[in-house]
């Protein structure tokens, strides 16, 4: 799949962002609008405490239409009650007065810290005249939804007639469940609600929710693609396959921003029983803060990948036919240490893509999952974050 | 329950530790001795690729009695085959020649690097000679088992007449699943073995099984206990409370001096409608590297604390009737942040151990884990290890 270099919209899509407050200087809000209306779909995290846009955006796509998409960073209006739905109700309002809908049409984003009111005033003087400002960059929205982010995350292809285009956030909090942390997915291809619904799941199944930074998984969790038409209808079969490798690309450059990250950890489990299989024991190994120091240290630690294999105790495995590679390296076979070049597989690990394969014997099921390494960076990040 | 300073044997039992060679100058090899039969339990790891002593203990356990406990760092046996078994045998037959016993009495435990042979011959030889060395220290037996421990682990209480005393070791690869690293357990009361099996496990589901220092599951977890019988029968009860209070000990000083730590983070669950529940949101929290990097900050997150909750998709939890408290300060009331004095609560918080109480209001079950911060002393010390 060939990418854009650099990303663009697909026809009739464009946005904005701006800093209206919520942080000293940098942007903190952002407007995504198609200038017709768009069939959509979107999933969202499955955390217990979802965040008032959850709440709210479950009822929006329900309807399967959208215009537009505005989110804001720094505050993430989680765990603020019945006061933070209708902040998130007055957000909608304000974008589709600007934009000319109706907030039923708009889908909105908060992300940020926890526990704390949404600013909603600065947010409603902040969308007023914003729609003046909309241009052609992907990157520009990218840059209004950043956290913890160290670079702003934007990507497009083409699939047919039709252009893609991904724009996400997220570097720690960061194991979906059902979505990624925020993303947003463009086309100008013609699809309807339902099988944009379907395509999306699929999508997702074997990208943002087979990603994990730190095994935490956000309460803010969206991922929503809006189709406008604009490009008529293409194959769905290209359809389909530039989306997944879209989002797999996107997980991969989230993973690759993780917090602290220093470089991208891919484990991939074959031959397990089935699909559910695969993936546990690919998000185990990818979870396992002992693999996780091990990537960051590049070293190929044998005893640390047979157990975190073997820790997954309600998978079934054949301890005996067990075997494991590092960047092509084998160094499990059959469930013991394969005699390797400890100095030549540990130059091998010197790069910034680590590829774990694991095979477990036991059946035809694959699963990749995607995450980075665990650094001084992570910590120095994490403990020195206040909440409030 | 008062746990005697220093700590002592039971009547009859003593052991020894030496360097045998495996690292270069610290001791290396541990043996106790009881010196009469003692009827015996133990559990072990349930990860898939258990080393060469599991294999062989789960079947010397079998018939519930034991003379000694010989055990070795430096190397696990484990990912090691079939010569890894005989090996272990070897250092059983080894260690029941020494003391006069028969191979069949001697339970093995080598804990240490995976995936590299065991120097049998070098243990062979480093325990002939060894029971001129037997003395009255259980210290001295903790001592030839740690790894990266930072400090030998021994503790001991009475239970009437009766003493019990506690050999520990074990810092990272720390999430037991039915035992803890190493953990040996003698005591000169007088039970058969199912009646000390039963109580094991009792003790060891509130206690080992709720430890976690990495969420990484090891592949020689083994925890055994021997009664010897020589105070003759005491009270059970007050025997099950000494075994639990002791086990409780001994997993906070495991937790307290795990890899890089340098808090105690005990997370207890309440109001969950099931052991089972309490059980998995305590050890999902306690396991949550943002709650872990929090407790580091010692910083009163409530995002992390509602986040790491919620994450618990397959556990019931009324949100709305959440709540959450850090050290004595009530942080989140009915799912929503309070709104307390952050430099107070801080302040509270820089203190050795944290103790997190979360309700989450659905039934009347309850549960503790036990574990620690993350820091950079953990990344430190995995990342630089390497494994050959």
């Amino acid at each position: 799949m060939r990418f854009h270099e650099p990303p663009r919209f697909p026809r009739g899509f464009r946005c904005a962002s701006r800093n209206v407050g919520l942080k000293p200087d940098a942007r903190d809000l952002a407007i995504l609008v198609s200038e017709v209306d768009a069939a959509a779909a979107a999933v969202f995290t499955r955390n217990q405490f979802p965040g008032a846009p959850i709440i709210l955006g479950r009822e929006t796509i329900k309807r399967g239409v959208l215009r537009a998409i505005v989110a804001n960073s720094k505050v993430s209006n989680v765990a603020t009650g019945v006061a933070g739905v209708e902040h998130a109700r007055r957000m909608a309002a304000a974008a589709a007065r600007e934009i000319g809908t109706t907030a039923e049409h708009v889908l909105v984003s908060s992300t940020g810290v926890i526990g704390v009111p949404l600013p909603i005033e600065k947010i409603e003087r902040g969308i007023t005249g914003i729609t003046s400002e909309l241009q052609d960059d992907p990157i520009v929205a990218a840059e209004g939804i950043m956290t913890t982010d160290t670079h702003p995350k934007a990507l497009s292809t083409s699939a047919g007639d039709a252009t893609i285009t991904w724009i996400a956030k997220g570097a720690g909090m960061i194991e979906p469940n059902m979505a990624t942390m925020l993303s947003y997915i463009l086309t100008d291809a013609s699809f309807d609600a339902p099988t944009l619904d379907r395509m999306l799941r699929d999508a997702v199944h074997v990208s943002f929710n087979m990603l994990s930074v730190d095994s935490d998984t956000s309460t803010s969790d969206t991922c929503v693609i809006m189709a406008n038409g604009l490009a008529g209808r293409v194959d769905q079969h290209a359809f389909v396959a530039a989306l997944t490798a879209g989002c797999i690309r996107m997980t991969e450059m989230l993973a690759r921003d993780g917090e602290g990250a220093t470089r991208l950890l891919r484990v991939t489990v074959r031959s397990a029983r089935d699909d559910a299989g695969a993936r546990r024991i690919a998000k185990t190994v990818l979870n396992s803060p002992l693999i996780k120091t091990m990537v960051h240290g590049a070293d190929p630690n044998v005893g640390r990948i047979l157990m975190a294999v073997g820790k997954c105790i309600d998978c079934e495995i054949a301890p005996s036919k067990t075997c494991a590679s590092v960047n092509g390296f084998e160094v499990v076979r059959n469930g013991e240490r394969v005699n390797f070049d400890d100095n030549l597989v540990r130059a091998a690990l010197a790069t910034s893509i680590i590829d774990l394969v694991v095979e477990v014997g036991v059946g035809m099921a694959s699963a990749t999952a995607y995450g980075c390494d665990l650094s001084k960076g992570y910590i120095a990040e994490n403990a020195a974050y206040y909440s409030s």
